[in-house]
């Protein structure tokens, strides 16, 4: 049985047995999505969905709607942090634009999978129809799907839009049948008159639409479309056998979303880090998992997937490259 | 006033203010220790000091001592933990022996620095003659001005000694006035029958010593010869104004003895991990101080360092690389 395999592997590696704490819990993770005691990382990726949300024009974020297509130039720029970090460990990044209320110049590295200007008001309509929504999704799995062609098997994605952690909250608490309160959180820098008002608008959304129950029509309903780009390329993930780092908390509500549709993608999933964003932690015990990290980073963008990748990275090396009991004589306790 | 100038950089940099989180404030340390706001990590070093424990011989730890000699082999050969996790980062790694009981031929990469073979049983006799805890901390000062030439400007410290976790509980115990119940742990994983006998053996060590007070005395007497290296080490590392990464309790404990005798050296030290080893986070407490990492490594050899290494790269990285709002051209909030 390979589970065992990789557990006796492990645990014969020249160090007091459970020693290397998570990171024995991540090789042998790993070791079973790749079906060996050697697995490898190949050609890592990092895709950045943006895109912009109708309900930013309520004023639920602390930074303006043109924020969005700005940091999209910053990345294609290579100034912002996920390129940093990307930058430092080796990881591909790729730029989508999912969804951006701005007209991008051709010619630039930029992947166009724009479905819409912006998703739609939800105090309004549904932030998507259910054809931009079907669009959205298989827009995702068509990125992730070019990348395979790489011979990629670890992949995160991070994501850029201002307004998503409303979009976030809502989807949380409708998934999970949880009050709206224990979802929402200050986003990038709300103060608590800001707080207040997010709440409000926040709450006035979600009570106009009391009969969206499945998981589909609450991504369709509350989801940004860089979300549901995020949900499809996961799907797509799982189905090339990827890793797939889950970075804060609105890639964890993608996350969570495709999980409830498919439980067995969870086998693939490396939690990366717990985010300072209020419902994150609360996010991660509802689906039984440890972060790697806790920073109190609340940035998005895949930055917490980034950072981690040599932790995980380790994890691998140490399967792979560490003698065990039997090879360095080393004696190993009697009981 | 340079503080301020780190803290302006940091803040105006392409994220939400404070978003980067606890990496924030190691790029602001950081830059303070090599006061610019351009630091820069060079020539990163790990160096793993080996030595026997007299009190080994009472069944204190849940593996034979002759382990400490046969790990020392296991670091030379390239197999240990440390050694992938060094190899990983491009750390460069030295193995010191500080007191192995055991005579190495001569030829391999060891550094000699052996005062003794093995420190003395505590049981009968103080660990190390004050003769023999100045040469220590001479010699692991001399280890770290020879890596300062290479213009090494971060260095961590990890340890190998079967039975060290005893005396870090006892020095513990003694410099902070604690129970000494609440300075011992499991090591390297000993059952709840051999955790009651640790527990009896070192009462019966502690109690032997009253009037043993001073941070020198309480190392001398308690201390291992590994341990005693290391505060050298740290010392000189301090003095040569690198940064110091700090490991697991044994490692912390050390730490802490040179903390009592220089508080300034505070601001030198990275504390990369949280152990599992019990008494680790009240430690952390003491010192005021929140680690990078918490993954329950109980491992030792400076792995949590090694691991954390990147985190500490990124965060210089960020500072570094991240455009800011106005070069980038991004509206920053209004408030």
């Amino acid at each position: 049985m390979l589970s065992e395999e990789l557990q006796h592997t492990i645990d014969f590696k020249t160090k007091p047995l459970g020693a290397l704490g998570h990171l024995e819990h991540l090789a042998h993770k790993i070791g079973m999505v790749q079906k060996t005691v050697s697995p490898k990382l190949s050609h890592p990726h990092m895709v950045v969905f943006a895109a912009d949300h109708g309900i930013a024009a309520s004023g639920v974020s602390a930074y303006p709607q043109e924020v969005t297509y700005q940091m999209v130039m910053n990345f294609l720029g290579g100034g912002a942090a996920i390129n940093v970090f990307c930058r430092q460990n080796a990881i591909e990044i790729k730029i989508v634009d999912a969804g951006v209320n701005f007209d991008f110049s051709e010619g630039s590295e930029l992947i166009d999978k724009k479905v819409r200007k912006s998703s739609r008001n939800i105090l309004e309509e549904p932030a998507m129809t259910a054809e931009e929504y079907q669009k959205s999704l298989e827009n995702g799995r068509s990125v992730v799907s070019e990348i395979a062609k790489t011979g990629c098997n670890i992949i995160g994605f991070g994501e850029m839009g201002i307004g998503n952690t409303s979009a976030s909250s809502l989807m949380m608490s409708r998934l999970f049948d949880l009050p709206l309160i224990s979802c929402v959180g200050r986003g990038t820098g709300l103060n608590d008159t800001q707080l207040q008002h997010k709440i409000q608008i926040l709450s006035e959304a979600i009570e106009k639409y009391p009969d969206v129950k499945t998981t589909d029509e609450i991504a369709q309903t509350f989801g940004g479309l860089e979300m549901v780009q995020i949900m499809g390329a996961m799907e797509e993930a799982y189905r090339q056998n990827m890793l797939i780092m889950v970075d804060g908390f609105i890639a964890s509500v993608a996350a969570a979303a495709v999980w409830k549709k498919n439980p067995q993608i969870l086998d693939n999933y490396i939690f990366c880090h717990v985010s300072d964003e209020n419902a994150h932690q609360k996010l991660l015990e509802i689906l039984g998992q440890k972060a790697l990290l806790n920073l109190n980073l609340r940035l998005g963008e895949g930055t917490g997937c980034a950072l981690v990748y040599p932790l995980i990275q380790s994890a691998v090396n140490f399967l792979n490259e560490m003698s065990s009991f039997e090879s360095a004589h080393i004696t190993n306790k009697s009981s």
